[in-house]
């Protein structure tokens, strides 16, 4: 299939009629651990400990919104053979047994004099071991989701543990998307495609900028999305002044270029990304920055090849955005990983020395800079294949349309 | 204002008329920022530093969906005296330039090999000095959001600079909401109370957890709502056995209880709370259940009075379901405060002294274990005043609602 909304033709992915079945096979979790534990005998760990939703979904398919409650943490320990063992408060047992695991062990919580750390300290010692080196996420893009004063605790139980980075070990592994997991992307990229392209009939002049996300989130709902968790952008005169902001109380008015930038869920993976409209008319400054910023979505497509690095393809990007468009923004990069997450490793950026890998699935945004401290932006998703990108985005129209 | 939807009354808080104005004052902000600079005085720090989106926002306004991208950190500083200061990547200059803080340094981001350490150090020299003692967040429901290994990094370049817990502080703070923040909640909790009394007309037999799901937040968005962030529940013979799942794929059937948990927002307060209703009928076991989750919020509402504990409320409310169901269910706690989070200190719990004060915002959720495995839960959320709790949500019909 192609498409030739841009001005090159791209192949665009092949999709079956219908959602892709919602959770994972038994077997690709166990190819995920098995992989882990094959980076674990490399890099010398004796398991791996993970606090944080994507790692610990990406493990078990543990899916819950639960996590926007800070009260409880969750762990899940990979052992260097076996299955992993969940260590979750008791609210998660009946879920954590509904997945794959065998393993599951809760303690009554909250109980914030003790959340969690002997039980997960005793299962350490007897799993791992006394002196085992337990990998944990230290790394860029990571955190730790658990109160430190418990982290400390946790170390100071268990004097003769090393807990060490870990995190390019996840990141190998989490880059690199099954066919099961880029199904769930590829499908939030189509149903939104569709959402966008049938979104100018939902817009007027007049609208305020609330107005119009709200419109958005529902006929996302509407379309088969299961969540808009990211909807970020607004309008203003001939570009906006940054990419993040909520919507404004503001109406849109002639002369406005409106951005949406969305990041949808179905099944627990995002799509990521983002359309231009105008309001009225297109001025001459914006509509030459929408022409270099499809020519540069076209040269990173070109790019990005398996075996290439990130930077190279950032670097092919801003050649040609330099012609006309010097400057960087404050974006600081043109394009990332997505996935389980709104934005994944890794970055087309200038220190970006990634290799792509086929499986990966990434997105280009290039960005540019305006007069007045405006800019504009344009984003398209893909899965990196052996042959060179294929889209999942259906590629935004070569010129921003008019609502007149 | 008197509701006698539950056994007894109990006032409904009286609302203005449309939308709360969106955004704070700037006063409102100062009076944050002093109150937390004379806790600092009492505790002795030199500073406070946050990593994480409610305290960020609590000080600065700064509300955005970025959060869910995990690339770049951001931090937020409050000294001894004089306003914040916000050290944040490049993307959030214009962001933070149009808060009402007067100090926003920024580097140029996403840049793993130095996300922001060498200037956050920098300006903790400058301000705080050398050997500040530096607040930050280790305890109970917190975490630090940025690279484990950024923050060694950053402790090894400020070698005399000590880092303490500041949790206690931040918590008193965040407890009390001001009546702005609560005007918020109360509009988001009077929304969705709405669109719950009116759910009954949606559904019907047959329907597909999913499908409900998705009418909900249509409802909602549709009724003023800013985002559906948390939908949890689901359905099954006469209780459900969890209630922290995303939908399934399941079709409700004659003798289902479903249940729906939300936590929606209105300018980035939550409300937080959960309804039941029956197909065909319900049976015996559930409906005395339900009595009993209405006869123990009352209970619970007739405890918190400023200068009880929290656990006091917790006992209040157990007792009257340990006469008819005993046991505590997974949950662990009977509610908990909320606001900028889905949940928030304190917790309702056996283990939870915190003293109740005016200006607390709290939901009541007592949970019923049944036979099999089941449970059924109820909540409704409210403000404590001097004379005792405020209802934020239309309290629930005293009997499930049935749909035929």
């Amino acid at each position: 299939m192609m498409s030739r909304t841009m001005n090159e033709a791209f192949p665009l992915i092949s999709l079956p009629d219908g959602a892709p079945e919602r959770g994972f096979a038994v077997s690709e979790f166990e190819q995920r651990v098995a992989k882990a534990q094959a980076g674990m005998a490399n890099a010398g760990f004796d398991g791996l400990l993970f606090t944080t939703e994507p790692e610990i979904r990406y493990f078990t398919g543990f899916l819950t919104r639960f996590w926007l409650s800070p009260t409880r943490p969750w762990f899940l320990l990979v052992p260097a053979s076996g299955n992993p063992v969940a260590i979750v408060p008791s609210i998660g047992r009946e879920c954590f047994e509904a997945t794959w695991l065998d393993d599951v062990r809760c303690w009554d919580s909250p109980q914030p004099r003790d959340e969690g750390i002997a039980l997960l300290a005793d299962t350490l010692r007897e799993l791992p071991g006394e002196k085992a080196r337990i990998g944990i996420l230290e790394g860029a893009e990571t955190h730790l989701r658990m109160p430190l004063g418990d982290f400390r605790r946790l170390c100071a139980s268990l004097p003769s543990a090393v807990f060490e980075d870990a995190t390019e070990l996840v990141r190998q592994l989490r880059m690199v998307k099954s066919p099961a997991e880029t199904a769930k992307i590829a499908h939030a990229c189509a149903i939104v495609s569709g959402v966008f392209d049938a979104f100018a009939e939902h817009l007027s002049g007049g609208m305020s900028e609330i107005e119009i996300f709200r419109r958005f989130k529902i006929a996302c709902l509407e379309a088969g999305i299961d969540d808009v968790d990211y909807l970020v952008g607004g309008a203003g005169p001939g570009g906006y002044r940054n990419i993040i902001s909520p919507p404004s109380t503001r109406r849109v008015e002639d002369g406005d270029i409106l951005m949406l930038d969305t990041g949808s869920t179905f099944d627990g993976y995002y799509c990521d990304f983002d359309r231009n409209f105008a309001f009225g008319h297109v001025n001459e400054m914006a509509a030459r920055a929408q022409d270099a910023l499809i020519e540069a979505t076209e040269a990173g497509l070109r790019a990005a090849r398996p075996g290439a690095t990130c930077a190279e393809v950032f670097h092919a990007m801003r050649r040609v955005l330099d012609k006309d468009f010097p400057g960087g923004s404050g974006v600081g990069r043109m394009g990332h990983g997505l996935g389980m997450q709104l934005t994944e490793w890794p970055s087309f950026a200038a220190n970006d020395d990634t290799v792509l890998q086929p499986g990966m699935v990434l997105t280009l945004e290039p960005s540019a800079d305006l007069p007045g401290g405006k800019l504009l932006v344009h984003e398209e998703d893909f899965l990196l294949t052996p042959d060179g990108p294929v889209l999942l985005t259906t590629p935004a129209p070569a010129a921003i349309p008019v609502i007149s």
